[in-house]
Order: C-alpha cells, then sequence, then structure tokens
C-alpha cells in the first residue's frame, strides 16, 4: 500500500527520532492569511516599525503561527491515529521565524506507556521545529493517544518522561536585541504594563468569535495539518468536523489581546489541555488569569505566566472545573504560558 | 478593568486628535486575499507590468483595503460603542501604498451634537491614515451615533462641522507619475474611455455574489476590525451578524469593474450611506452612475465622479428611493467617489 | 451597453487570436492562499530549500495554480455564455511561475461546431499564459458548448482539430536545471520512486474533504475566475453554486499527494472531463491509476502518466463508469495527467 496508515502505538520505539515531511517556507502570505483568520493585533508582529522600535530586524511571524506549522509537519507521524492529544508541556520558542525561513520538524519519542485496556497507548514526543540553518527555532513535549494495530502486540516497558510543571523563567530565551525601554503603550493599544498585573488577577476578554467551518478548515490547511476529522464530515457518526485544537488556541489567544494587548511575544507553553470539543457554531470567549511574573534579563522585558481559558456559548463568566474537578463543559482551552511584557 | 469598554459619547472633546493602536505591516499577502475576498480586477492593482506602463513604480495596494485598513485602526476609539455609522465626506487617497508599508492612523473630533434623546450623540472625526514615513496616504471625515455611557452626563456646546458635498475636482490628488497615455485597453478589459461616459449614465453591473460567513469574517478581520456584531453571533437577538459597511463597498466597487474596468483609481470619498444592513446569504449586485466629469493635469488622465449603488435579492432595476425619499430596502449602500479614467 | 454580454458561438472566427484581460502579478500570497484552500504538501512548491536541493531556484508557484490563473483569465471571453466545458487536450507547463511574476493570456479559436439543435456549437481554443518576458509558461488545449446569441445565425464551416490522445512522453518539458538525483524522500513524505509504480496500479487516496461555499468562491475568485455560477446563488433554479471544476481539480490533486507525494511536478495534461457537477456540502475523495512511464532525460528524473479520478460521498472505491460507459454519478472529475517523479 503506497499510502500512509500512520503509526500506530507499536510502531513507536524509545529515544527514535522522526523527521517530518515537507517542510515549509513562509512568507508575508501566511502573515496576512493569520490576521484575516484571527483577530490578532499584537503590535510586534502586525508592525514591522514597531518591532524595529523593540530591537527586532522585522516583524516576525507570530509565534502561535510557528507553532501550528511545526505542530502540522507531526500529525501524519504523530497524530493520524491518535484518539486524544492529551497534553503539551516544556514548549519554548528559542528563534524567531521570518518571511523567506524555511521550517522543518522532527520529534523524539521520549515515552511510551501503554493503556490498561491493552488497545492503545500514550506516546511522548518532543518536537523540535528547525529553520533552513539548521537552528532550533521552538521545541514541545505533547503526549497522545495512540491506538494499536494490533492488541496483541506486546506492550513496550512503560517509561513516563519526567516533565517539568512549569517551563522555570530563568529558561526562557529572550530574543536577541529585544528591549522595551522605548516602548510605545499609544501604538500598541493598552497602557497597562507589567508592574499593572498582580499574581491571581484574572481578566475577562469580553469579545467573542462564531467559528465557520470554512475558516477552522482555512486554518488548519495553511498549517498542512491533516488530521481527517477536521475536514471529513463523514469521518463522525453525528456528522460534524472536530475543530483542530490549534485553532481554538490561536483564536482564544487573539482574543486576549483585550485586556493582555502587550502580553506581546509566547516564549514558553507551560502546559495545555483541550478540555471539550469544539464545533463549527461556537461563540469563543476568553479569560486570562496572571499565573506569575518574572524579571528577564532583556532591558525593559518582564515575563507573565499566564493561563488561558478558552469557553463557548453558556459558559458561566471564568467558567473552569466544576466541583468534581472536571472540566465545565463550556470549557474548550485551558492552557499555561509565558509572555513578554514591558516593565 | 483592563480591557477596552470603548469610549461613549461624553468621552470626547472637541478638537483633540486620538492616535489609534495597532500599526500594521502590508505585503503581498494582503493583495492575494483581497483578490480571493472580492471579485477585483482592476488591471493597475493587478499587474505590476500594467502598473508601471501607467507610470507608477509597482501595482499599490488596493485603493479600498488601504481605506478599511485604516478605518479598522479607528474602531476601538470611535465605533465601538456606535448605534450607526452615519456618513462619510471629504475622503481623499493622497498617497499609494505599496507592499512593505506600515500603515497607522489618528482621527480628530471635528464635531460634537448630542441627540435629543439626550442618550447618544453624534460624534464627527477627521481621519488620517500614515504611512512609516508620517506622510498622509488618506483621509475622510466620518460621523457616527455612539452611545453615552451616563445619560445625566452634560451636552456638549453642539458643533456640526461644514463638509464639503463633493470633493472639488482641483482638489483631487493624482498619484505622482501617473499617465494614462500609453494606456492598454485591452489588457485593461474594457474599451470605454472617459470620453464615453455621459454625465446621467447609468450601468447596470449585471454580476452578483452570495455573500458568506466566513468571507465577511476573513476580511473584516483582515483590517482588524473589532466591531463585536461582525463575529459574534449572540450578539443580536435574531442570532445574525452584521456584515461590515466596508466589505458591501469593496464587493461593489469590485462588481463594478463590469462596465467601468476603466474606473482605475478611487481618489477621493464625497459621501456614503450604509442604507440597509446586509447578512450573509444576501447576493449583492451593483449599479453606477456617472454624476460628473474633469479632467486634471496628469497626462491621459480624467476623473469621473460615480454613484455606486449596492443593492441586494429583490431589488428593481436602478433601486435607490422611494417615493417617499427613503432608501428602498433592497439598497444596501450610495456611495459617491470620484475615480481616475483613462481620456 | 458598456457591459461585457461574453461572446456568443456566432461571435468566433477561426484562426483568430483573443488577447485576455487582466495581467496579474503573483507573490507569497498566492502561495499562502493555495496552502490554505487545498491540502497541498508538495515538497517542491513548499520549501525553496527542497527546490534548491532539486535544482531550481527556489519552489515555484503550484503548477495547478498558474493553470487555474491563466485559465481565469480566459472566462470573460471564452466561457461566460458557456453552457458545457467539454475537454482539455495538449496541456503542458513550459516555464516555472516565481514569486513576482506577472501572467498574461490569449486564446487562439482552432475549432468551430455547431451542433445539430442550431443554438449553440463548439469552440476549441489554444490558450497560452505568457509571463512578462513573453515567454509561455503554459498552453493547453480546451473545448466548451457556447450558446448561439441569435439561432438564426449561419453556421461556420464546422473544423474539429485533430487533437493528441496524449502528450508524447518525448514532447515534455522538463523545467531547466531540475534533477533529483539528490532527492530526499524522508522530507518529501513518501519512499515510493519511479520504479515502485507500476502500469495499471489504482491508489486509493483514502483522505477526504467536505467541501464549503466560501472556500470554493475564495479560490475561484483569487484567479479572478467570473463566471456567475460559481458565486451567484440566484443563478440556477435549485439555488445552488455550481463550483468551478478547477477546484475539484487542485483538491483531488491536493489529496493525491497521500500515495504520489513523490509525483511532484505537473508537466503535462493529457485530458479532462468534469464528469458531474460539484456543490458545497460534498466530500470530495480522489484515486488514481498508473498510465503510462517514461524516462526523461534530466538526471534522476522520470514520467508518470496518471488518470486522478475526483469522487463524492456514495462511490463505490475506484468508481469511475458505469456499464453504459457513462460515468458514475458520483464521479466528478476524470483527469489525465504526467506529472515527474525521482527514479
Amino acid at each position: 500500500m503506497k499510502t500512509n496508515p500512520g503509526r500506530f502505538f507499536e510502531d513507536y520505539r524509545l529515544g527514535e527520532t522522526i523527521r517530518h515531511a515537507v517542510p515549509r517556507t513562509v512568507s508575508g502570505g501566511e502573515r496576512a492569511l493569520y490576521h484575516a483568520l484571527y483577530p490578532a493585533r499584537g503590535a510586534l508582529y502586525s508592525s514591522d516599525v514597531f518591532a524595529r522600535a523593540c530591537g527586532l530586524a522585522a516583524a516576525p511571524m507570530d509565534d502561535l503561527a510557528a507553532f501550528h506549522l511545526v505542530f502540522g509537519k507531526t500529525v501524519p507521524d504523530i497524530s493520524l491515529n491518535a484518539v486524544a492529544n492529551l497534553g503539551y508541556a516544556e514548549g519554548r520558542w528559542l528563534r524567531q521565524v521570518w518571511p523567506g525561513d524555511t521550517l522543518a520538524a522532527e520529534s523524539q519519542v521520549i515515552g511510551l506507556k501503554q493503556n490498561s485496556s491493552g488497545t492503545s497507548g500514550v506516546v511522548y514526543v518532543r518536537t523540535r521545529g528547525l529553520n533552513q540553518h539548521g537552528e532550533v527555532v521552538l521545541e514541545y513535549v505533547r503526549w497522545v493517544m495512540v491506538r494499536k494495530r494490533d492488541a496483541s502486540a506486546p506492550a513496550p516497558v512503560p517509561v513516563v518522561p519526567e516533565l517539568a510543571r512549569s517551563v522555570a523563567a530563568t529558561d526562557l530565551v529572550v530574543p536577541e536585541g529585544l528591549r522595551f525601554t522605548d516602548y510605545d503603550f499609544g501604538l500598541a493599544g493598552e497602557p497597562h504594563r507589567w508592574a499593572d498585573y498582580a499574581v491571581g488577577e484574572r481578566i475577562d476578554h469580553v469579545d467573542g468569535v462564531t467559528i465557520e467551518e470554512a475558516e477552522h478548515m482555512l486554518a488548519t490547511r495553511l498549517w498542512q495539518n491533516t488530521a481527517k476529522v477536521h475536514f471529513d464530515a463523514t469521518q463522525r457518526p453525528d456528522g460534524r468536523r472536530l475543530i483542530y485544537g490549534g485553532h481554538v488556541i490561536s483564536l482564544a489567544r487573539a482574543l486576549s489581546f483585550n485586556g493582555l494587548a502587550n502580553a506581546q511575544m509566547i516564549v514558553a507553553l507551560n502546559a495545555g489541555t483541550h478540555a471539550n470539543p469544539c464545533f463549527a457554531g461556537d461563540t469563543v470567549r476568553a479569560w486570562s488569569e496572571v499565573l506569575d511574573r518574572a524579571e528577564t534579563m532583556a532591558p525593559g522585558v518582564g515575563a507573565v505566566r499566564l493561563r488561558l481559558v478558552a469557553t463557548k456559548q453558556g459558559a458561566a463568566p471564568f467558567a473552569l472545573k466544576s466541583d468534581d474537578g472536571k472540566y465545565a463543559p463550556e470549557v474548550l482551552l485551558d492552557l499555561d504560558y509565558w509572555a513578554l511584557m514591558p516593565l
């Protein structure tokens, strides 16, 4: 058979590195599409002039666009037969992506654990996105539940990697040259600076977007993500297309501009849960909580650790979990990340 | 509260200049999206080679794309609490926008008039779009009805600016270097030149486009316009998203290619009324009327003043107003502009 | 009348060359949109680095994007009054299209044959796409059934051109400099090389995409194709918009990556039939059959002749024709093309 059946749980070997196919060159086209697909307004990613005033060569590709692009490359090898996308950890953005850059991706298998059912298992991979110079632009750990082809295949020795609960503030990589000493709060859209955000503070980002099928498919295809459930309405018994979790991440992050306009750059992904599926017709809103704050060595640059929660229609204010500790059914996403912000 | 509640009527001061947030750098990506979103076929905006033959350095960004981009920046400060977008006047395109340019926007409050109800008022602003060199690329006056936060707030001294009914032909700015002396009518798509259009002539542009939710949202987001009613289906009791008036402007203008292929560049916006709301599912058509003609100092370049009317399904031929002087319910847009055309 | 009524059958003259309007400059924006609109993953068109390793200057514009762009230009002159798009032949890609190139198109009428009904006729044109240097980038023959304006207009002397059933392997033009000697099968996505494909072999490409109205309209407009039936829901009695046949071609070709990832470049279009109409809501799948194989003079470069069949929901495996020789109702497209593949 010439087509790719995807890997099954028993096809992964601990320690192996999978080189993903189809490198991708980006241009201003991807930036324009990102702005059309999400209400993204971060000034650093919107304006070359603003980015230069912050010490960068130009506006880089949106950090989440780079993430989706790398993630998309991993799908044919990692999640084609995945039952669930279980979590993220130790994500870091290490270098900016510029128009003209070509990204490739590779993943190392760092953990394997068969489920008690014997019909599936959890695969842990550390994925790296690389540019045309072989430099790592971002990396993250993801774990997914993958079906077994053959339930009788022997279970591997279970290895569950020890993962940091959060990227340490000292491990955050601030882009070379970045400084927020001449930061223009007026052009950025909000006056609130690092010192204005208190740990524990929660922000309702107010705005909502009702999702259309065409939009999430355009976005998901743009990242060359081929998972069938996003595109083929005949895959699920209910005839609905499941929306790529990354679409919800980008949508929620863009909505969070309203209240976090100065949380300019994502530098780390600490954790993330796609709490409930999202479908076309859902109206997505977002709220954030300040989890931590840290200073950095770069001039005028602070870091905030944020929880970003995406919800859909019917959600209570600041909805998260029910009394039983489970996510409320209207919660779509619970993301934990570090962003850079002017002091 | 960290989120932007938008300004209310009593928050505006006569004479103040509001600097709008989030400058934006454009590239070929925005041009490609404009072509995907609208049936735009103006040769000057489609082909670098055609534009060079007309004396320009390359094909500039579509004039209406530049307008929407500047307009979008004003929304968080001007129309977030607007009840209605009442009119435009004295709009002029002063400089071309090229790939790589970064646009910012500012608005001066030139008029304020509280309504007799005491719960809202009309705000008049003169908005300017500026490039990275601080040069004004376009300007226009817009007035909107804005809610009051507090009905008991005192009314300002009413000031209604005196606005030109139309930009005078002598005030039109022809792009530096533009000449239509070697204009290729065959490549432009139609043989009709300036002399072929008579004042009073009406043209039915024939073609129609049925609008989809995904399309108008992609367009509106592309210009970073954040007005909630365009994106959030829960904002209106009827569950419908209101389509950004600028989407209808661009759609109608693109449809007018069929009959006005040589009305290449918009150089002035004299007036404009969004006569009725537009929703997904509407099939939009357009017709034009020649209102005036003028010569310019540029070689081979004439100007035509055009009324552009957008209608939806059910409209009578050349539908405009009913006997009572009100717009017919199928009329969406009544726009008055100047365009440049080969003599 | 100033609008374009399109040509009717009696308006065509054998031998005349029609120069089509509105040249178009392309950029990375069109590439990004192509990736958003189709699940396109061919490494040569996705990555500048991969393309350079194959001897090209950079990743060219997708071969089908160039085709649609040229095709779109012909619509106002050739198929505005077409009843049916009957076939393609002798299509060849002669030069790559690069970002910054400007394409124009012209068509020569090479055949005319009135139908026995006397109300329409078949027009055969040879269309050429030209770049800004006047070089032909692609050419193809298409024939369409066009309505007569006046049934009593005299029939022309019938001329039906003799067309090759398939472009001969010796007539295929391999891009200058192309070599697959250092081809990276890992990055390309599949290990199968030219020698692994046997004539007669059939491949089910597995994946499916459910089409949305917004997507096919964005795509069709991107190529400035103005045929009313694709955009205007009031054109057909059933209120449905007919999907541009080229949208189905690109979708099926992109789906065929899964099993034909190394069939990198389309170099010839031998034949093509839009067997049944496609509408929004259809879930499109594809299968291919290897029709022929040939070697080329370029290092490491082989050619495969492929049948690409697009089907919709309800199709039997490898659906094509019924016993009566007619296409099965679930078959949308039957395309015959040559592609280049590493030996």
